[in-house]
């Protein structure tokens, strides 16, 4: 929608050497979109390029709708973070999300706030990333919306997926005596984000990202090119081992205080029991930091929190494999405080993670 | 998902005479947004605070899913546009895509992208100026996103309606001899918007908009507060009167071009039959505009376009009431060309509308 009548159609600007999006018409750019991604499936009745997609709903599935954006200056630095890697985080943390309610993922809405200035090259890029990972899973991308920025770029995703009925999971599940299991390692996105803010790291956007030790490099990947647990999660929904998930979006320590506030629980975290990512605490530890708390605090790490009732473990361990280790890393609790249990025996309140405001 | 770790929780700062959405947390702004809402549809299984939305699918229909954002600086100025206005038109322009498809709306997603600086009271009325038009269309606010902007002020809105199988309207179905309908009047939006910038109108956000001349307060309503056709598109599309339908976001002659591009045909639109309001005409031609050309190019005008078989007139016309007028404003044609017939009969290209780039 315009806030001004003007032209339209290809600019009359002399083709120039260092194209930008301001170069091409929304329908080139479109089409420049469309042109890499899949056939439509044969549910996808209307795609990209109407007013609206229509979609013919999954049988016997509930619909699950989750929408994040990533923006420039606050969610990404364009400095460090390649353009395909921004347009396969911008649908990781959506696919993320959906793993989190045990849904697998059936299309995106990619909506596109772009400076005019910004490379068609990165755009092309961008869409590369993300048309590469939706593909991986299998997401349609049914349509989506462009917009100039008058600043930062921003790229906002819907994502919309299925779950059987009375298999979605929720943060709101958990009871006292439940264990806490998280997917995978933490620490690791933290970590490689700091390295590539230091120089320590760095991925140009052609083959996997480099650092300065090999240890360090699994770092750096998992900041820029996360992994959303799609198949765990949906496992994890159809076998109905869980009583609550959340993912690792803003950290541990965020979402066992989201899981815990939302199920009306607390929780003890066992510190000497946390999946610290190897590379991420050789990291933390030769400069400086308490590997610990940056990896309770630092976000980013695409892993799923799970609470499990104690006599369903074995159901939820029956999932665990190579790919996707599954550690325990608490209990809830019936008092309502959130903490950390040290080393030594102490507890302490286990800190929270990253705050979008303050 | 963060960019950094961080502490988290109300900031200590003391409390400000004049608190910004920087002094909440997240949790607290969302359960500001939640509050005044109507309770969640049964259907609604999970709603706002998760990490997504569960949504029961309905019975025989196809889900219909557009995006829109609203980009401050590119669609909106805040110096003119009340909060509440911004809210509003961010849902309105989302059901608009929806009516263009024949769609019923049944939910929205509301992503927000605020600067920390934005006054809470006007993150308040942003939010009531979207509430009261959900309300009013029965619209389930079912989720969202927060993040944080370094510039722009961004609300992009996922919405999803529903549509009989088979009833869907696209851009794609018009065919030579098919007749071009408008629905209501246009050029109001676009004086509205003119109105504005030349202080010649205003808006408080208590009550209605107002102008130095009477017939022009209609015109800023018109921009500020669109209405979206959401009772006629859905009767459009399910009384089987039309073969094509689009909204008239980007202007008339943006709409007319892109259904004749996706219908590969072409169009004559009539200069004499064009519904122009009378307030926009008054305004464009006391400043020395060209009141046609700003109604054919001018956006915002949430009108449709609608496309009928001579066949079908009936059964169109039907349809149109005094709140909703239909008027007929041209004709599909094989040749290709997209042009205006003017009053002396000569044929001219038909203008574009807004581009959002160029």
């Amino acid at each position: 929608m315009p806030s001004e009548a003007g032209g339209r159609g290809p600019t009359s600007r002399p083709p120039s050497a260092d194209p930008t999006v301001a170069d091409f018409t929304e329908a080139e750019l479109i089409a420049r979109i469309s042109a890499p991604l899949p056939p439509p499936a044969p549910w996808l009745l209307v795609g990209i390029g109407d007013d609206a997609a229509v979609v013919l709903p999954e049988r016997n599935r509930l619909a699950v709708l989750t929408v994040d954006a990533l923006v420039e200056g606050v969610h990404f630095d364009r400095a460090f973070t390649p353009p395909a890697a921004i347009g396969h985080r911008a649908l990781a943390v959506n696919l993320s999300d959906l793993a989190a309610m045990g849904a697998s993922p059936r299309l995106a809405l990619v909506s596109l706030v772009l400076p005019p200035a910004l490379p068609i090259g990165d755009f092309d890029s961008m869409m590369s990333g993300l048309a590469a990972l939706a593909r991986r899973y299998g997401v349609q991308i049914a349509g989506g919306n462009l917009s100039r920025s008058p600043g930062p770029l921003m790229i906002d995703i819907t994502a919309v997926g299925g779950v059987k009925p009375r298999r979605a999971l929720t943060r709101a599940g958990a009871q006292a005596g439940d264990e806490l299991y998280v997917t995978g390692t933490i620490g690791a996105a933290a970590a490689g984000l700091q390295m590539l803010r230091a120089g320590a790291g760095e991925w140009s956007g052609g083959s996997a990202p480099q650092a300065r030790q090999p240890t360090w490099a699994r770092c750096v990947q998992r900041y820029l090119l996360p992994e959303p647990r799609v198949r765990i999660g949906s496992l994890i929904g159809r076998n109905r081992a869980a009583s609550a998930c959340i993912d690792l979006s803003d950290g541990l320590g965020d979402a066992v205080h989201q899981m815990a506030a939302a199920s009306g629980i607390g929780a003890v975290v066992d510190e000497g029991s946390l999946p610290l990512d190897p590379g991420a605490r050789e990291w933390f530890e030769s400069h400086g930091g308490d590997a610990v708390a940056a990896a309770i605090q630092g976000g980013d790490d695409y892993e799923l929190l799970v609470a499990v009732r104690p006599r369903a473990r074995r159901r939820l361990a029956a999932l665990a494999g190579r790919d996707t280790p599954l550690t325990r890393v608490g209990l809830c609790t019936e008092e309502r405080d959130v903490l950390l249990r040290r080393p030594d025996g102490r507890t302490v309140p286990l800190g929270h993670g990253y705050s979008h405001f303050t």
